[in-house]
C-alpha cells in the first residue's frame, strides 16, 4: 500500500484559494494514509494538525470516491472506525507516441505494470492514424490484463514535441506537422471517453525516472532524449517544470553552431543538426546493405565499428556540450539519457560526460551524475501512466 | 498591514516531517491574517481548517516571539480574543556587495525603505576591508534611521558570485577571488553578532523584482545583471531556485563562440567575453580623455556617439542571443535586465530582444516580455532585504 503514490512533491499554486486549501488538506489526510498506515479520524486529526471537522469531511469525500474505506475497530477501549485507503484498483493506461513508435501500457496504482503492447508507426502518420492504432493496442492490452474497459482510471498519453499548455494545443518546430495546432487533450477525450492527461514525451520520461526510476529522492534531474529529435523533460524542486506557457527542456534547439546546417525548427546549428538519431544513420548510410536502423547502429557499435564508434562519440560530445549549458543555468544533481540509443551504455555516456565537463562551470560539472536510465524505452509511457495514478488520488 | 510580507510561495521542502508540518501550519495562520486581518482563534481555526488546538499553539508562538499580539473583543456574544500580527517593526538591513561597490539600507517589514548609503570599493578588495566599510555605512544607516543596534532583524547579503549551498562557502570561477573559499554567512555573523541571510545578488535582484518592483504575480521571472560580470537569477514557480549545489543562472558563462576569448572562468568564448562592462570598457577605450567609466559610456550612448551605440547593440545581441538557450530550457514569462547599464533603457532592450528572438524557438520568443529593472541598482540590496522579512514573520 506505501508504494500507491509517492509522497507529493513541488508547488502549491495559489496557496490562499478554498479549492487550494482544500486539495492542500486532502493531500495530507493521503499522505498520512500512506505513511503511517490505517488510522481513525482522530488519528488523522493528530497526525495531520486538521480539525476532526475537517478530517471527517475529507474521509467523507474519499469514502465517496472509492479511494479510502472504513472497518471496525477500539480506540482507547471505545468502539471507532478505521479509515484506510482502498488497495489499488483500477488501471492506469500509459499511451506514448513517438514519431514512429507507439507504445501502450496498463499499470496498477501500486506502481506494477499489467500488460504492454507496442507498434510500429509510419513516419509523418495523421493523429487519427495514431488514434486508430492506439485503440487496437488498448483493446489487446484489456484482453492481457483481464480488465474491461470500466476498469481504466484514465488515460495518460505523451506525444513528440511541446504542447502550449494555455491552449492545450501542440506546438510548430519540433513535432511533425501533422499534430500542430491540434488540441491533443480534447481529442482523445473524444476518442476514448475518458479522464485524460497529456503531456510532452521527455517530460514524462524525466517523471518516469522519480517514480518508477532508481532516482525517487532526486528534487532536481533532467532527463535527456536522443532519438528523430532530441529533448529534455525537467524535474525541478521535485515537480515536472512547465515554466510560462509549457515549452521548456528544448535542448535540441540550443544553437551550437551560428553557421551551422539549417534546422526544422527554423534555426541554424542547433543541437538537432548535430545529435539526433536521423544525423547519425545519415552520416554512416551506406555502411551496411540495406537500409540503416537504430537498432543496427548499436550494434555495429557495440561490435566496434571505427566509423560508428566515430560518430556515436562526436554526438555524445554534442549532447554534453548543450548539457554544459543547461547545467550552467539549472544545475542539476542527475541527469538520465533515455531514448533508442540507451542500449549504448558507457559507449555513449562518456562523450556525453566529456562536453559536459568542458562546458560547465567546474563546480557544476563535479556535482553532475550522468547516467542510462534503466527504464529502457518505456519510460515516457510509464511516466504517462503516472499521471493517471498522481491523479486518481488527488481529485 | 497588508504589506507586511507578501503571500508564501513555492516549494515546501520534506512535507511529510512534523518542522515542515509545524512551519506550513504556521505560515497558513499567519497568512490568514494578513489576507482576512485580524480574528479570533475560532475564526483562524475556520480560514485554515486547522484545529483549534493547533491554532493555539501556534498563536502562542507568535505571542512568544512578538510577531502578533491579542486584544479584546465579542464573537456571537461572547467575550473573545482577538489576534492580530503587531505592526512592522524592526528593521531588515540589505547590503549588496558588488565587485567594486557597496549598498547598505534599512527596510521595515512593511517594504518601505528607511535609510541608504553607498561606498566605493577598490577592485579586488579584501572581504575584511569590505566588512569594514559595510559596518561604517551600517552604522550611518542607523542614524539616518533613528534606530539602535537592537532594532535589527537581521542582515541579508548580496555578493557578486556563487554560493555552494552545501558549505556556505563563495566558489570559484566566477567571483574575484578574494571571496573564493570563505564561509560567507559565517563571516558576517561572527563580525555583526546578527541573523545573516547570504546569496549570490543576482538571485536577490530576481527576487526584489517579485516582492518589491513591478512584477509581484510572475511565477516566472529571469533578473539579468549586465556588469563587471554577466549573471541571472531565476525564479520558477514563485520562489529563487538553487538547482543542487546553488550555482544557477550562470548566463556569463553560457559558450557563444567555442574559438572565443578565454574568459575566466578557464572556458572560452563565455557570453561574458561579449558583454560584461568591463569588455565594453575595453572597446571604446581611447574615445574620451582620461580613463572611461561606465556612467560615461551610458551617457555617450544616450548622446547618441555612433561607436558607442555599436558596442552597445553588439554586446545586448549576445545576451540576448544567451537569454534565447535560457528561454528554450525555463520559457520565462519575464525577462528583467538590471545593472549599471539600465539607464540605457531600450537602447540596450532592442538589441537584447532581437537576439532573443532569433535564438529562441518562436511559441517561446513571442511570449517572453523583456524590460528593464524599474528599481535601478537598489534591486539586489532590496532583495537581501526581503530575505530577512520573510525570515522574520516564519520562525
Amino acid at each position: 500500500m506505501a508504494a500507491a503514490d509517492p509522497p507529493p512533491r513541488g508547488t502549491v499554486r495559489n496557496p490562499g484559494s478554498p479549492s487550494a486549501l482544500r486539495r492542500l488538506n486532502q493531500r495530507r489526510v493521503v499522505d498520512a494514509l500512506l505513511a503511517g498506515g490505517p488510522a481513525t479520524q482522530a488519528g488523522l486529526s493528530r497526525r495531520t494538525g486538521l480539525s476532526t471537522a475537517t478530517v471527517s469531511n475529507i474521509v467523507k469525500d474519499l469514502l465517496a470516491s472509492g479511494d479510502a474505506a472504513v472497518s471496525p475497530t477500539t480506540s482507547s477501549g471505545r468502539r471507532a472506525l478505521l479509515v484506510s485507503l482502498t488497495p489499488p484498483s483500477g488501471l492506469a493506461i500509459g499511451m506514448d507516441f513517438g514519431r514512429r513508435h507507439l507504445r501502450v501500457l496498463a499499470a496498477t496504482r501500486g506502481y506494477e505494470i499489467v500488460a504492454e503492447q507496442e507498434a510500429e508507426l509510419a513516419a509523418g502518420y495523421h493523429p487519427q492514424q495514431g488514434l486508430d492504432r492506439a485503440d487496437e493496442l488498448l483493446a489487446k492490452v484489456l484482453v492481457a490484463a483481464g480488465a474491461q474497459r470500466q476498469d481504466i482510471l484514465g488515460l495518460g498519453v505523451g506525444i513528440p514535441g511541446p504542447l502550449d499548455r494555455r491552449t492545450g494545443t501542440a506546438i510548430g518546430g519540433t513535432i511533425h506537422p501533422e499534430w500542430v495546432g491540434i488540441a491533443v487533450p480534447e481529442l482523445f477525450r473524444q476518442r476514448f471517453g475518458l479522464p485524460v492527461f497529456v503531456d510532452n514525451d521527455c517530460n514524462l520520461g524525466a517523471l518516469a525516472e522519480v517514480t518508477w526510476g532508481s532516482h525517487r529522492s532526486v528534487e532536481n534531474l533532467v532527463f535527456v532524449k536522443i532519438g528523430t529529435g532530441v529533448g529534455a523533460g525537467l524535474i525541478l524542486n521535485g515537480a515536472p517544470f512547465y515554466g510560462s506557457i509549457g515549452v521548456t527542456g528544448e535542448l535540441g534547439h540550443l544553437t551550437l553552431d551560428d553557421r551551422g546546417q539549417v534546422c526544422r525548427c527554423g534555426n541554424r546549428g542547433c543541437l538537432e543538426t548535430f545529435a539526433s538519431t536521423d544525423v547519425i544513420l545519415h552520416l554512416l548510410d551506406g555502411r551496411t546493405p540495406g537500409k540503416l536502423t537504430t537498432e543496427a547502429v548499436v550494434q555495429m557499435a557495440l561490435g566496434g565499428d571505427a566509423a560508428t564508434l566515430r560518430v556515436i562519440d562526436d554526438a555524445g560530445y554534442s549532447v554534453g556540450r548543450a548539457l554544459g549549458l543547461l547545467a550552467n543555468l539549472i544545475n542539476p544533481e542527475v541527469i538520465v539519457v533515455g531514448g533508442p540509443l540507451s542500449g549504448l551504455g558507457e559507449t555513449l555516456l562518456a562523450p556525453v560526460r566529456r562536453g559536459l565537463q568542458r562546458y560547465a562551470m567546474p563546480a557544476v560539472g563535479n556535482s553532475t551524475t550522468v547516467a542510462m536510465t534503466e527504464l529502457s524505452e518505456q519510460a515516457e509511457a510509464l511516466g504517462a501512466a503516472t499521471l493517471v495514478i498522481r491523479s486518481s488520488v488527488r481529485p
